[in-house]
């Protein structure tokens, strides 16, 4: 039986990988009637009078939609809301298991952009926090940005900022074992997505000035005219010298090649070409640009990937569950970039000086210190920024 | 301290009564590589080829959503979504514990009819039934209607069916004890919201020919002006003699009376001039239109009420876990008045010959064996309906 086969059957068995479990007992009539008739009338009394009670009196403080329309899961691109299901429970339960946040999937029968941002500001009173997954680019980007604005509650485009925030500490554990300067270096991102966005935007926050946007037409430049508005809005940001041409011209003399693309599109003489001892991180999944041994092989110093099976794996799991559980433990009203980079640095800080090197820079995605390390980082940031609530 | 300080406190504690969990482990790359990526992308690619298999790959099989607008809470009123937060938990964890269904709350942030329906329809991937709650009439009717068309999932208002499932195993068994026909008996119902619509609408289904509704303002007759469209509707099925007047009026000479209002409003002179030996279901919450010692000793026979400190409890506990367990279990496309009768009967039945008697009509809530029984009944129907998917 080959791995698919082995993850059908066991789904079959599983016949749900997540389910509804009370916390309250309802063993007996005293039960019955403080769980729910007459006893529930006093909760809701109170909740009615302040309406900031419902955090205290009910899971809302804990619970986050795992949202999708399902037009771009995983590999597979448009398959739908109902094909996306078996993600967003499994993206439910590693929010559980790893961050203690109860996750709940919402797939929707839309992918109208407007449909989507009312449908979620229509259910948000049930949730304490949004987790948009799955999401096409550039259709993401305005339904963050619209949520974001109508409700006081995080909502989180995982992948673009779950991305950027393991891609940045990624980056961070590299820049501490090479001792370079993040402004000093030519950063080149394929594939100018949800994620590909998201990273450049955090790595030019935090100083980066060399940044070359690609996606499959070739380098994001001013010259071309079949940009889409985000892409457009990037060029503020990235690419000042102006380079035209393919990856491959991106490529010569860079310093850091980061894939969220599709498999192979690097070769040995792509990576030659780039600056001595570049750092790669090819993260389409579930095949890289380029695999490790290959660019190790043509002088790359640092390599990751999304694999479980290469060393180095970037994963969001390292990411959301602490993000989360920081946000949802002060009651956040959004989630700020500062808050991203603060889980970045400590998820970063989660490798030890004297673990780090080139085949350590990330902590492994089973390792349960991780959620709460970064989950007080965020907290104490949303502290900082003025967006925590308790 | 007194019950609603101590349902507040361990409200407190709970934080919640429900939480997600995780059916599928997650201690190895080998269970985090078959419940999410790579693993995750077979059952995707199935439910993308046959979308009914997302019943077998992933929890939708068993998901109830619980949908209030909050527009009609309990005895509270129009509390809004937040304050009826902790009766739609209530709600969820009586389906997980009495039925094995996984319930979740989904309050909304509106009011609006248009604005209900279509987000129940944008989430309604997500579950395999709509329950919906405490919503006010008139609205709910029209919400519930559209719903129904909308989608091909069960759609239950449980205000208004669950309650007349529950009230008519009372009166199935009131009239096993006495003997009496449903056709010859004069019915009065006081309330025409959710429940006492729907309680009319099944008994006249069953036969009854002398139901007479009252609402606030008196008896629903074709001369008032002040009915909604859904009261007037009813006089095509009830008050055949065109009786006016008030619920003292309505209730002289009747066999039954059914109360579905408010607290005290059915005086000891009203019991006595009823027919002899009435039956009275004084539902009203948290206290019945009257007593039942009251109510015995002016004459009536059979009483039930609300409440678990009375015998004869009419809860709605005793219907809508078992009603959802059965639908799911064949997938029934919806919920037919043939599935409601099934269950009454089947709820009825769990009372044996030898057990019935006037203060013991129906099983007690915290009864399991009722939900299994309702559950094969409704199944049952819905094949027989040609409703079952599977």
């Amino acid at each position: 039986m080959n791995y698919q086969e082995e993850a059908l059957r066991r789904h079959h068995d599983w016949h749900g990988k997540f389910e509804i479990t009370a916390r309250a007992p309802l063993a007996n009539k005293d039960d019955l009637s403080t769980a729910y008739t007459p006893g529930v009338a006093e909760p809701c009394r109170r909740i009615h009078a302040n309406r900031e009670l419902v955090f205290e009196y009910t899971r809302r403080w804990n619970l986050v939609a795992v949202v999708t329309d399902g037009s771009a899961v995983l590999g597979l691109g448009n398959i739908g809301p109902d094909a996306a299901y078996p993600v967003m429970e499994g993206k439910a339960i590693l929010f559980k298991s790893f961050g203690d946040v109860d996750g709940f999937p919402i797939c929707l029968a839309t992918q109208d952009v407007d449909k989507i941002v009312e449908t979620v500001c229509m259910i948000a009173p049930t949730f304490g926090g949004i987790n948009l997954e799955d999401i096409s680019a550039p259709r993401c980007f305005a339904v963050e940005e619209r949520l974001v604005a109508a409700l006081d509650i995080p909502v989180f485009h995982d992948d673009q900022h779950g991305t950027a925030v393991v891609t940045l500490a990624a980056m961070f554990n590299a820049l501490r074992l090479t001792g370079a300067a993040l402004g000093a270096l030519r950063i080149v991102i394929n594939g100018s997505g949800a994620a590909g966005i998201a990273i450049a935007k955090l790595l030019h926050l935090l100083g980066a000035r060399q940044i070359v946007l690609v996606d499959s037409k070739g380098i994001v430049q001013r010259d071309r005219t079949d940009l889409n508005a985000m892409k457009r809005a990037m060029l503020a940001s990235t690419n000042p010298n102006h380079l035209h041409g393919d990856l491959a011209t991106a490529l010569r003399g860079a310093h850091v090649f980061i894939g969220v693309s599709v498999a192979n599109l690097v070769s040995p003489e792509m990576v030659r070409s780039m600056a001595a001892n570049p750092m790669i991180f090819a993260m389409a999944n579930p095949d890289p640009e380029i695999l490790p041994e290959v660019a190790r092989a043509a002088g790359a110093r640092i390599v990751g990937t999304g694999r479980s099976d290469f060393p180095n794996q970037i994963n969001n799991v390292l990411g959301f569950p602490g993000i989360f559980r920081g946000a949802l433990d002060v009651r956040a009203r959004r989630i700020t970039d500062a808050m991203k980079v603060a889980a970045a640095r400590a998820l970063a800080a989660c490798v030890p000086d004297n673990a780090l090197r080139e085949e350590f820079i990330l902590p492994s995605p089973l390792d349960r210190t991780v959620a709460p390390a970064v989950a007080a980082a965020v907290a104490a940031a949303a502290r900082k920024e003025g967006v925590a609530r308790a």
